[in-house]
């Protein structure tokens, strides 16, 4: 009997038959998450429903050296939920309750599957919100925000998803449970917090995480400016950063996304921009006025030929539909696309984009640009047709080749959307061997038998024990002679 | 010949004699850092001018097992920086340049050794400055304040040392170099710059800290307050949070703590108060203004009697001088005194305060109480006269029950100053086996000899590998029954 079999039996026994499905054609279900590109049907799908069910399944994997990944709402972009084959996939998403909300202490505890937009609906009542905002927040998992250390447009001033989690608690890959940081901030011993989020299910489980919340802003101001090049906006952008305001988020637009974002919604954008910003500063009211002040002077200073302000939340709705309709608004100018993720120093916008409109001239293929212009955060969209010859490989080219700029210009390969399955293989342009190792020594730490979502986010997995010099009693630096080691 | 001989043999002819420190005279010298109960003459001394020094040093220790710590200034609290008689103490603080300063992205690079108000100094021209603050700010290095992830009275606004920390270079314990982080946020694969800050020297020497530069504020105001009992100022300390004001800081001190600062720098603190409370308030003026009259409003709402302004920079410099020579000028009301550190939920500061008073009571010890109350870190100063048969005891008694106290009312072992050799022992109070087992799983990730400050932190380490279950093909699941395991 396979050892995947023998988990599924065990796991029907304890858990009960319908938390346990096996059905291939209900499996396939589950074959990719956001990233569609990559499919895998997993072997097995376990319906958790608490901390234990996690429990249950993760030590049954372990005894039987089978692989599991968690899953949570499945709208990831790096194909960090994808599926093993000969694997389990623990789905997280039944596990929805808030056990707590302590606004005194402006914490709260959540159950991994909830909802990133329920969580601001719950505490909202209370004058608080979960600062973190990805695009998917309406459907995307905390868990899932957790994994990927999730950012979004008002990260610039709010910070990602590591900013506003103080707790977590873990099931190990073999099979303990285990409380990290808690609802205070900086507990003694080793903080293991920034290294579990973001590690995109590599070092085990999450079953339960607490938040810091924030406080609702006593004012939100909303601007949107018309500028006639990506150069200027970008100019607009350093400005406003450099003369000490902090908005909740500055958006960047160009004309491509304009035009779709137009076609989609009618946002009303500014007509012939080649770029928009879209500003937005929120806090107490004696601030937002004058950093407003200041928002405007620099947009106008920098060129805008337009500035708007929202007047009512109808209007600012507006402004924000279009930007957060973009990425869907670009399937009606192109029948295909890919969205990239990655990081650029502010400073360097406009060199950068500069050269993906030259990288995509030359390969004749169309780049769309929407992005977190103030953390330097870009989206491109690289559009294509797959109905045409070879025009999906030369988009992965230009997709590719956009990565490259971000390294080269001291950037970044992904700013929000992870590593996952999809940039695994640049890891090592971003790091040097013996960061890698590092980073891999910590991993068999948790996981010496390298089970829990396997495959994600290291180019090279070895197996653990495998550095040389990190066995027991053996030390490359023994053998090495003096000369050679100073 | 010992490991330790042929260490400093190797270090000796590799970094020059005038590097090497042997004398037993000059080593005394390093016997311990600010904890001076407990005192260790290292083996051996070696001055690193660089990180090829550091790296030098930390190889010969690998080569040959044996275990170094490295020491910035010395100031620690904890024992942090205790030596090994029978090991070599790295001595950081010659490495001080200020390597650069990039305004534009709000950074600085700087080696270990650079002391926490010399950034502040070299970076204010340009409008910035070091956020963390520990009262030691003038002497105390950043290296330090990494390994502690040190605080101070302004982290209730700005955070701790890992909030100002985007980039390490670290020599691991086997020599290898490693670059953590950087100056972008949010770097792909694990980020492991939170577990190294305040790792208190255990993964290893860090050799270069990026951090976060913070503009300076617009404005500052400084309010002292006083009034008839901790349990009112407590209560004004809630009610300011709980408002929405975030103050820079809310620092009190007890009616001995201002009887001993009164005496030492003649001060002029409220006549008669039973608590004072020193609030600063900063940022954009508009804001500061609001803020202002919250935080009095809710002052006097809670009973202050007297509610003072600094009306300049000499007056601000004075009632911070009363609270920051408040540790040294027990020392005029006591001949002896244990400087305490932990932490406790802001809410349960009344309790707590009244529960060290009994205790100090009931034992006949005399215990002032000088803390940080915005985050309700706890600094009570336990007075007693060495030359007194049983006092010291004593008064070792009540500083371990504080920390009971602190740990029963849902708080921790310690705040700002770190575990180090002096509260490992607590360190099963606060963490089941499972998580401390995989915070030594980590620690032996990057130090399988454990030779990087061995001792520390850890109430009982263990060699690495001999963890249960964690053997190359051996799991202790394996052998559980089902129903044991689930």
């Amino acid at each position: 009997m396979s050892a995947l079999r023998t988990v599924t039996d065990e796991l029907a026994g304890v858990l009960g038959p319908d938390r346990v499905i096996t059905d291939r054609q209900r499996l396939r279900t589950y074959e990719c998450d956001g990233l569609a590109q990559y499919k895998v049907v997993p072997g097995l799908v376990v319906l958790a429903r608490d901390a234990a069910d996690v429990r249950a399944a993760v030590r049954a994997c372990a005894r039987h050296r089978v692989p599991f990944v968690a899953r949570g709402s499945g709208t990831g972009l790096s194909g960090g939920a994808l599926p093993e084959a000969e694997g389990v996939l623990i789905v997280m998403s039944q596990m929805r309750d808030i056990a707590q909300i302590d606004a005194e202490n402006q914490r709260a505890v959540v159950d991994p599957g909830v909802i990133n937009l329920q969580l601001t609906g719950a505490t909202s009542p209370d004058g608080y919100y979960f600062a973190p905002d990805p695009s998917s927040q309406s459907v995307c998992s905390i868990g899932g925000n957790v994994a990927e250390n999730s950012g979004g447009a008002h990260c610039l001033k709010y910070g990602f998803t590591t900013n506003h989690v103080t707790g977590l608690d873990l099931v190990t890959p073999s099979g303990e449970t285990v409380q990290i940081g808690g609802k205070a901030p900086d507990p003694p011993g080793y903080d293991l917090l920034g290294t579990l989020v973001g590690s995109e299910g590599t070092l085990g489980v999450v079953t339960s995480v607490t938040v810091r919340l924030t406080r609702l802003p006593q004012e939100v101001r909303t601007i949107l400016a018309g500028f006639r090049s990506v150069d200027d906006a970008g100019a607009a952008t350093s400005a406003i950063i450099a003369a000490g305001v902090v908005p909740a988020a500055i958006e960047m637009m160009d004309a491509l996304a304009i035009e779709a974002a137009e076609e989609a919604v009618h946002c009303g954008y500014p007509e012939g921009a080649g770029a928009v910003l879209v500003v937005e500063l929120d806090g107490h009211s004696a601030d937002v006025a004058g950093e407003f002040d200041a928002a405007v002077r620099h947009c106008e200073a920098a060129g805008a030929f337009e500035v708007r302000v929202a007047a009512d939340d109808t209007e600012r709705a507006l402004i924000w539909k279009g930007r957060k309709s973009a990425f869907a608004a670009v399937g009606r100018i192109s029948p295909d696309y890919i969205v990239q993720d990655g990081v650029i120093p502010r400073t360097a916008l406009p060199q950068v984009l500069r050269q993906i409109a030259e990288l995509g001239a030359e390969r004749g293929v169309r780049v769309a640009n929407v992005f977190h212009a103030g953390d330097g955060n870009l989206h491109p969209l690289v559009l294509f047709d797959d109905a045409e010859e070879g025009a999906a490989e030369r988009a992965e080219e230009v997709a590719g080749g956009i990565l490259e700029l971000c390294i080269a210009n001291g950037g970044s390969i992904t700013g929000e959307h992870g590593v996952g399955s999809d940039k695994a293989k640049y890891m090592p342009r971003m790091f040097t061997d013996a960061d890698l190792d590092t980073m891999q020594d910590v991993r068999c730490a948790f996981d010496p038998d390298r089970i829990s979502n396997p495959g994600k986010v290291f180019p090279t997995p070895r197996l653990c024990g495998e550095r040389p010099g990190r066995r027991q009693g053996a030390h490359p630096l023994q053998e090495a002679g003096v000369a050679e080691v100073f």
